[in-house]
């Protein structure tokens, strides 16, 4: 017996140094603000390759041994939006940005300051706390509800 | 821009109690020997729930905090076969085995005397690491390379 979903797949990757983590200011107008830089899977491709692929692309920075924190997910007509959430401290290369958006350091006290993207310190707390491993987004009377275990 | 693909979601627990680790002896024919409990992510459910659930089904116990530690995957027509690895040494309740296998409290010590499934150390290298979170099977020359990371 075989079941089979129809999912997105897609990535995010905190990386940090010490009390800062690396945001970017998001240009596309699908979804502005501060956040997390990822993007999707290939058809095929590893999970891990994807993620050093794409902080490559979008920070320019070659990311080492990135850590499976958790995942993020909602539902999308007919299938599943799925996010694997990696973090790591362990990179090298020159920061620059990306079409995407503009990649900047940031004081993790001062993220309260910022526009982030919605429910961003919920997801924060997911990469954060190791009791912690699913974000997701549950419909409920037309409008979304965050569930976070 | 939308991107999907057909994948197989499926979910397997090590369950540890101090040196101990909680192995099923599988039954069916089609994958015979020791190896961890798991199953199928139901259409739309919550990775955690899955989780939760096939190991109440497949061992009588109910686990807690169950942290996710990486993934197994390998390709399959057309699309993805995807496994969530799970660990926990939280849980309660009364061993059962069910049509499954039998479930077994095993010496981590005397894992390699036993019958495993296919390239169980390997797989148990990736729950017991933290550099480590990607098992892969990778079609080479008619046959599977395994690549871990």
């Amino acid at each position: 017996m075989e079941r089979r979903e129809s999912v997105e797949l897609t990535v995010l990757c905190l990386i940090y140094r010490g009390s800062q983590v690396l945001l970017q200011k998001r240009v596309k107008p699908d979804w502005q603000g501060y956040a997390l830089p990822g993007g999707h899977v290939e058809a095929g491709e590893s999970i891990v390759d994807a993620v050093v692929r794409e902080m490559q692309e979008e920070t320019g920075l070659t990311v080492f041994h990135p850590r499976l924190c958790g995942v993020k997910q909602f539902p999308i007509d007919r299938g599943r939006y799925l996010v694997f959430l990696f973090k790591t401290q362990d990179f090298q290369g020159q920061l620059r940005s990306s079409a995407e958006g503009q990649m900047v350091w940031v004081e993790r006290a001062r993220i309260p300051e910022l526009h982030t993207v919605a429910d961003f310190q919920e997801l924060l707390s997911v990469f954060d706390r190791d009791d912690l491993t699913e974000f997701q987004y549950i419909p409920h009377h037309g409008a979304w509800d965050i569930q976070i275990r």
